[in-house]
């Protein structure tokens, strides 16, 4: 997969792809990710790239000529563009799995004054990570492509987000592990015994009982199995 | 406003902290960020932060010795202590403004493969920015700083963010500016005729326009006043 960012400020970026599981992907050649400075595009001869709103009002507007020439200059056949902006569709796991599996994904971060109408014509997806209001969209990109790098094939183990949070339907059970006493606090006994198939129903339990106190909505969406049926009875009758 | 945050990746901040408006809040003293690497407090003599779950299962869990260590060497009476985790309530605006009236915030920012069941004993407050899974808290807990820095007192002007998306209730109407044609699209005629209550009213419009196609539940949310009701009825009819 090729990523590419457009944005005014790639120093942002720095830490973001040099660290842990992102720079791990990008060595073993399992994603691009290039930052580009849109302001290199402008035809200002300051290198201008916003200006005052047509019709008044507080605040700078991004100029689309500078955004959508440096777009022209790198999109194909097979680019998915995507516009960060509060007011696109909000990313979920489901929406990180579709995006996974694109090719060529072309980011465009925009400024929190706003930007020109006309960017939007040329953008497949306009993207939001949550409703709340972002300086820009550098920070929601690089979310965008972490919960999308960690699920490009080989980028961490398998197994390792079969249990996520969201991914089965149901948040994650308590985890524990050394020191066995901290403050006092201890671990459950069950963990302790070795009997793996209680371990299996404790956990499954906990993580019923978790989505059911905090996030009821995950179970009104999730097919639950005869088992999770009968164990969230029972949770519910003893609530 | 303090803030601290808990990581294991303090390089990660390094672009943040750095750029645009949360340098300039930090340079005009309106807030302090610190980041603190939990790893230090590790008192293992390898500095191990993590380690294999009871019970069994795939991955490492980060154990509670040292972050809740390094916890105890900075919280005060004045501290909200934060957990950035999937299982959070999930940031929205008006958390974002309840936030930035505190005095000081401390992140601790989890880890993709777990942590232990007894951290969350420490925490006054768990908090996820959306029903998605990342690498680690730290792009999240960047996203909190950044959502709640533009909002305190003096950080970015005043009227900057009067028209944000969400802070109205509305999505933002449409902004343009130069040039006046692009690729054969030109301006809206309003916005060129100078007449401004023509303009504020074409503005109230899109606003609407754009929230009753894109986010008709932001509008179940908001109190409409007589010209806004007017206006979505007469956008009903048309649609």
């Amino acid at each position: 997969m090729k990523i590419d960012i457009l944005s005014l400020f790639p120093e942002m970026f720095e830490g973001f792809v040099n660290t842990s599981i992102i720079k791990r992907a990008i060595d073993a050649h399992l994603v691009e990710v290039h930052i580009h400075d849109f302001r290199e595009f402008s035809n200002n001869k300051h290198k201008k790239v916003d200006d005052y709103p047509y019709g008044g009002g507080q605040g700078m507007v991004l100029m689309c000529q500078p955004i959508l020439d440096c777009l022209k200059s790198i999109v194909t056949s097979e680019s998915l563009v995507i516009l960060m902006s509060p007011q696109g569709r909000t990313l979920n796991q489901t929406y990180s799995q579709e995006l996974s599996l694109e090719k060529h994904l072309i980011i465009i971060c925009g400024h929190y004054e706003g930007f020109d109408e006309r960017i939007r014509d040329y953008v497949d997806v306009e993207l939001s990570i949550g409703d709340y209001v972002l300086t820009g969209g550098e920070l929601a990109s690089m979310v965008v492509c972490d919960s999308i790098i960690r699920l490009i094939e080989g980028s961490i183990k398998e197994e390792s987000h079969e249990d996520d949070s969201f991914s089965s339907g149901l948040l994650e059970y308590p985890q524990y592990t050394r020191p066995f006493e901290y403050d006092g606090n201890t671990v459950p006994d069950v963990l302790m015994s070795g009997h793996h198939e209680n371990i299996r129903k404790w956990r499954l339990k906990q993580s019923l009982l978790k989505t059911y106190r905090k996030r009821p909505d995950l179970l009104i969406k999730k097919e639950l199995n005869e088992e999770e049926q009968k164990i969230l009875q029972e949770i519910k009758e003893n609530d």
